[in-house]
């Protein structure tokens, strides 16, 4: 009985796509998890693992050696492939390479030179070139001599002797147009193919600029190297998206939703470690007006208030230029109007809550001193909180660190420290 | 020379795509703007505001009346423009609607009467549709009787004699398979039409994970009513990712970077008076403790940094579980495992981090119990910070409330809470 569900399991389980078991994989606790791996058929291993976040693709890859990696990738897009291998330790690279006919080797070695982050580790090669001075009635028997066209083709790509990329012929075109046309007469030759060292997030941008479902990718000489499409680039998008969100509490954007304690608990500690030293920093902050307190303990009562309300309005505004950076609207020229416009809407909103504070705070205690002096922090700190908020990603970006995952620590420090001093110090010189 | 200027500019701007105009004035200050925008030529107006956030969108067109709404739209796609539509006073629309041609509006009516944010508000209906008795040599000799096919066409949708969805036949099939074969030995019939009223979360899950580039939409009798393409979904995983990115601090996805002051500091305010409430819910918590904080002025200093730890940890299982729900691997049937891992994690991570805290609290304020009290009011606090971040996105998404825009602040509302009791609690009885 055990055995007979394990069977009608293991089939429901292989007439999923390999995308869909990836998905329930990486939606499984660990112990499931490995359970349902040693029921996935050997031969879509290889897809399952191109479609799982690099995590998992790690976690499962460190159990293989060479010849099984090499076994179960045999089919792969470069691109997939490529990825794949740059996880895996050189010496069972090497190995895997060892393993794969001349031709494949030499066009995954091709895809290996770039990084993954930019259009050269996006692209893969399998494309259909043609010669401008042919005709469509050509083309159409070229074409149907292949047995396949690759998927996500969208347009014949058109090059002269050299490979140099010279236009494109949409499929669209080339089932409608005379055929006796030739295609320099109806190819598009008005878009730029994409440079091999294009950063992915800008590779992003044409895309859904243009609406492109593929792109050719060229070298410097404009030589044809390959090219790159959209379901690559949804991935660009999706990562790139998940990596503010992700990194604004510390984590990894492919951080794997159910990954065991052993793996998870170490990282996330590493977080709060530092934000300990933020919170001690804090504390020293308030331990500078330790008789002050000991004298109104009323202060104590309404300073986290104060930082709070700046880490709340400094974390907006980091939030809108992080997201305003990451989809390229943010720059050089613009830049100054943005630090403006939320100065100019920090002091307006510290007047407004500060007037609602020091009303509150003053009823409260009974004390309008005590409003006061807490009105006047708050827009202390909310001018800070606009300030800092604005310029900190503009600074972190200019310095090659990551506004998203350093921002948020450095933002409430400032915040905690500018509304516990501005607040005690106040305090302290009016109760002394 | 100004003139001569402004005619160069003019020339360049309207030299861009729609969609590069489209970022070029949501990368730009209102005044700025609103120049660029009196320059685009009119024959374009009408692709540049499809490609625009909904904010600015709406701006432009609240400018317009409906005969120019009708002008400038005219050859926009069905589900752009029924996105525009939707967005004008019910009269404006009433009379772009009769300002069309009856085919056109018959179509448009059909595509409005869905909601934007399931299958049938993305879909538009141009699609080529073919019988499947026919030969691929008579689909080839029908293709070539239309002027254009439409963008992004990757297949063919077979239907039968009542519109019914029987299959799919790709251009790239009909290119190399044998003319001679018909249709329905070609056709692919092994992938399920989106219904119409999937929610487009959903939609993009699918794109995602079969690599689509279009899919057909069926209503519950299965009768195609259009189809779906990977542009208007990537927009919809750009807007998803944004979202839970955007909410988390209180903001809109389609905030507008450069929204002048009069937009954005209202809706700042209002972020900023949610906030101050849940402020002064902790500030309360601290108040019950003032005689504890007179006597021990060190309780103040140290009391930020229980709530603040408390704060990052939630902060972290939050934005795994939230991330987890949007792209559909937290359910029933794991959340338990999930929110068991959380628990542990906040325990070892409590007490590691307590540790730490206490031994510097004690020889910081020379004081030994201080540091056991914080240690306990720690380990406390990241277990309640582990269960709140955990528990309530899935309590929050069961009630059908967005846990990326509410749940950032009931969680710092509990750990702030329980981090001052927890921690002036304890102290106030070892103290008294």
């Amino acid at each position: 009985l055990e055995s007979g569900a394990m069977v009608r399991g293991r089939r429901m389980l292989n007439g999923l796509s390999p995308a869909e078991i990836a998905h329930l994989l990486e939606s499984s606790p660990p112990r499931f998890r490995d359970v349902l791996w040693k029921m996935v058929d050997v031969d879509v291993e290889g897809e399952v693992i191109g479609e799982l976040g690099y995590e998992l693709q790690a976690h499962y890859l460190s159990q293989m050696d060479a010849a099984e990696v090499a076994s179960i990738t045999e089919g792969l897009a470069d691109d997939d492939l490529a990825d794949i291998l740059q996880q895996l330790p050189d010496t069972i690279t090497q190995e895997v390479l060892d393993a794969m006919d001349h031709q494949d080797r030499a066009r995954l070695e091709q895809v290996m030179n770039y990084p993954e982050d930019v259009a050269g580790g996006l692209m893969s090669t399998d494309t259909i070139t043609i010669r401008a001075r042919i005709t469509l009635d050509v083309v159409l028997r070229y074409l149907r001599r292949h047995a396949e066209i690759p998927k996500m083709t969208d347009n014949l790509i058109v090059v002269n002797r050299s490979d140099q990329f010279i236009g494109l012929l949409p499929l669209r075109t080339l089932l409608v147009a005379d055929p006796t046309a030739s295609v320099r007469e109806m190819m598009i030759t008005d878009i730029d193919p994409i440079p091999v060292d294009m950063q992915d997030a800008e590779v992003a941008r044409l895309f859904e600029r243009n609406d492109w479902v593929s792109a050719p990718v060229v070298d410097e000489s404009g030589r044809l190297l390959g090219r790159i499409t959209i379901d690559d680039v949804v991935d660009v998008i999706r990562e790139d998206a998940d990596h503010s969100f992700m990194s604004m509490a510390g984590l990894d954007e492919d951080e794997d939703t159910f990954a065991p304690i052993s793996r998870a608990a170490p990282r996330r500690a590493i977080w709060l470690g530092i934000n300990l030293v933020t919170a001690f920093i804090a504390a020293a902050t308030i331990n500078l007006f330790e008789d002050t307190i000991a004298k109104v303990v009323a202060l104590a009562v309404l300073m986290p208030i104060v930082s709070s309300m700046g880490g709340i309005a400094g974390t907006q505004t980091l939030t809108v230029l992080v997201r305003g950076i990451a989809i390229g609207q943010v720059g050089r020229n613009n830049q100054v109007w943005l630090l403006n416009r939320e100065l100019i809407m920090g002091a307006l909103n510290g007047l407004l809550w500060a007037a609602v504070v020091a009303v509150a705070a003053s009823l409260w205690f009974d004390d309008w001193a005590i409003g006061a002096i807490i009105a006047a922090a708050m827009v202390i700190n909310l001018i800070t909180a606009a300030f800092t908020g604005a310029a900190l990603p503009l600074l972190l970006t200019r310095a090659d660190i990551d506004p998203a995952l350093a921002g948020g620590v450095i933002l409430t420090t400032v915040t905690d420290v500018v509304g516990f001093a501005s607040f005690l110090g106040l305090a302290s010189v009016f109760y002394a």
